[in-house]
């Protein structure tokens, strides 16, 4: 079934494919300018550090909803072994096997295809099995710091958290910003938070999956118009899930991601940062957030740091 | 064999066992306080930002020469995947195995033991193959940003890199500390470079593990006297390989880890921070590291940036 | 807790330590002579063969209730790559990564320990993190090929499959041992059908796995007796789940793995075989279930094939 | 570049699609009937049994030449567990990642493509990523049970092993059946034998690697005539490497996987084997070589056992 007319209306509207070249494979990263860097680190007050990245563990978000989305697996290939002999120093060595995009990630920009493109026009058969993204694979943003902007939607609307069928508005985002008193600008890496992470902190994975509050089809163009550079939040889809409309599937992806080249965060956890700001008045940050270099891969874990 | 006097000695001088309680588990990291932070962050001056890690990938620089420590397998488990009907929105996702330790990556505390014993003293059988670490898990080091400080040490002695039976002394350490125009503090992370990762970036994996140049055994009471927070270089093993002292292997590693409870990183490519810091005249940055939290982990791959 | 006297009373009975020879691994297998084997492969008739194992998939019988176990989780490294250029012959490879014991799988002597010993009282620690088992490990099993006999217990006793609380005794193994028409005896495997698998195979992983029917702590004896080589069955825990005896966990794996010297199969499909041999009216059959030979492994997956 | 005239030419003199119907996924293992494995059991004279798998472990025979192909990596994910409480039953369990043809194994007939088809002339492209081979995977060959004749080329042509550069003709094959004493028929799973995995066992994986003897070019006509059921060697290529025609890559495979939906065995080790038989006179026995059932698999590990 084709995407629907209004998709693709909106689609045109947001589109920045070409914007920085034909060559280009990191789109709205583009944004970010040294000369934001340098006045994100001047947003620094206290020196105050927030950790976003959730534990990674077997019993993390992942419940087997999304098919080979495996929850990390660590184990030991050495454990205490004294490699040079009885009595030497010995050591302990782990591996893991994880789904890049099972917890705390970036998706890039070559997570999702739609009418057999991914960002900036490129085939979606660029994507291989043995090689990965040949273009804009997660290895391509190789630094991802810049001004942070909480958008606190739950407190801005004075709820614990949004319900499952809550879609984030424009009007929403609006809300929010108004309670960060700072105006999100060029450049910025925007976190939603719908407080949904408190479901899965608090035992329940499966509540927290579905159904989910999450971004409205209606919230790439307000990205697009402050020509933000990424966007975050707190929940396993990201979108509102299930879709807004029947039979839409991941029309936020496709729009982010393929249209405007913008990476997506998910499975954030701001349930401190969201204390942090609220104690500190202040909703700004330096904010580093730079993905695992995987070469060719479609996402990565991060383990984001607020420095308020 | 048990370790020889001249090693204990040094340890007993280096020990930082109860220094920040009997219930610590992060060690040096403590030394990192909201100020510190707060003046690194008043270090960037351009706001250029230089990443630091290797890509991941499995011609990485693991040559098996270090059993189970598997360079990055990367796989898909969708590829261009309409899952929900032909025509709709399209999906990539990928998994992961590899050695936690595998590519740029922090040592954590509980990467090793000595007599018994990891960091604070605890038993070394805490450490267990179906939890990993239940002390000093690489997950308990929740944020790792400071100041960082390049000590060009090959720069310093105007080599392109160091040959491979370098120790690197302290009085490299001072002289590289003396090219940097400023003075390594308590709270620092410092980054060593020896340019040995040119060997493996020029191609050849083995020749970069072995032998190898790097820390020699008479650095860690450098690193205690100034309360550096963490030491991170561009080598495999880190410190010196083979070592110094006829079957005294890891001695290095035993002092920082076990002894002072400070985090070593490995196989960091400072390749690019060191023509940056040349042009800057400037070897002090803002430098986020922090690990991705793998509960129980004796290490974590890591994806660093300065920003200078 | 201390085992119960009770169980160390069946243990003294049971034993097989030294039967061998001090230097022996492989228990029970001992007891499979190239007669025995001969004489088995007399009893194929038809030339029938019917597979023992289930598919390997990530929707397998692991419900996540053993830590650790996953289900096989197989991505292509390799997709229709063209590797020697465009218009060559392309290949399609693949990768796994699954628990040893998470499908239809052999546990190897060294599976379990008791009191500090595993099987021939060697000690619990040889086996290690980073080599596995140094004596009995699965792949001193090099081949397990024998006589099989089917004990239908379930269609002894007229019933579909036994209730989840049934603990299989040496009652129903002689009905079971009536209804086939022979003999158990020396270096034979048994394969006992409960019916449990049915759950599974009706799509419900969970009451698979808990309750189960399954083996009695009074069955040892009866294998010993009659020097079975090996026992296998259609359940995940194979003996009854939870335990007869309150706070006896695993009693029938410390008596058959470690007092004995015996391997256990489990999640072994017998639904196909079960009609087979009613059919038949024959309910032994020549047997191959050689386990993969990984070095150092607790258990192994394997395909097991009944020839009748 | 497209692929010869001299291929396509024999590619139609072996060509099987539709000879067992439309919907087959099997191709040859339909020549095993019943009667065939009646037979077959009828072989067996002493009982003895000769194992035909290399032991799983890292150091196996992949050297990182075929890209993704990982040598077994088996770590624990429970040791000496007392999962229910000190003093009670302890539990060791593993995990592994492997190639699943990285060790002695079948490639199905999924495993290649050529000119866009796999066998019985679906389209290459029913192999995906999320699902493996829709068609023909590993899995719908449920048993692999046949009488095996052992060709022992080196031994016919009275040679330690085939040197490097040396294609196994039908001549080759002739010579080794009349030293068997056997004629090859319908059914027959035949093992190749050219010495080459004495270069491995001597502890030369790259060596054994390449340049390797191995199957010409001429011989799917001679298994095709024969109605053979599946055949197997002890090399890592199956067929000669490097080819024997500049620029035509695999064509044995194509031939016997694509064309014929014969499967191919590799890294057999027919050492043993072969004494075996010239001690008994006799090169034919009872043989087992069931893959382990993985869903939609182009390969699967095994671990085949003769019986003689």
């Amino acid at each position: 079934m084709p995407l629907p007319a209004e998709f693709h209306d909106i689609a045109k509207r947001v589109n920045n494919w070409g914007r920085w070249g034909a060559a280009d494979e990191i789109g709205t990263l583009n944004l970010i300018t040294d000369e934001i860097v340098r006045v994100a680190a001047g947003t620094v007050r206290s020196g105050r550090r927030i950790p976003l990245a959730l534990p990674l563990r077997q019993d993390g978000v992942q419940t087997g909803m999304i098919p080979g989305r495996v929850n990390p697996l660590r184990t030991m290939v050495a454990l205490n072994l004294e490699m040079f002999g009885p009595g030497t120093v010995a050591t302990n060595d782990d591996i893991v096997t994880m789904g890049l995009q099972a917890a705390t990630h970036w998706d890039g920009l070559a997570h999702v295809s739609h009418s057999g493109r991914i960002y900036n026009g490129r085939p979606a058969g660029t994507v291989t099995a043995h090689a990965g993204a040949a273009f804009s694979g997660i290895a391509t943003m190789t630094t991802l710091t810049s001004r942070g902007v909480l958008l606190d939607v739950a407190r801005a609307r004075d709820l614990d958290r949004l319900p499952g069928g809550h879609a984030v508005t424009p009007g929403d985002l609006d809300a929010a910003e108004e309670l960060a008193r700072t105006t999100v600008r060029a450049g910025d890496i925007v976190l939603i938070r719908t407080g949904q992470m408190q479901v899965y902190l608090a035992g329940d994975p499966q509540g927290y999956a579905f159904p989910s509050p999450g971004l409205s089809l209606r919230t790439p163009e307000w990205f697009h118009a402050r020509d933000v550079a990424a966007v975050a939040n707190d929940t396993l889809t990201f979108e509102i899930f299930p879709p807004e409309v029947e039979d839409l599937w991941l029309p936020v992806h496709a729009l982010d991601l393929v249209e405007m080249g913008m990476p997506q965060g998910q499975n954030w956890n701001l349930e401190a940062l969201s204390q942090a700001c609220a104690e500190a008045g202040r909703y700004e940050f330096l904010l580093d957030a730079t993905p695992e270099p995987f070469v060719g891969a479609a996402g990565s874990p991060v383990a984001p740091v607020a420095v308020l």
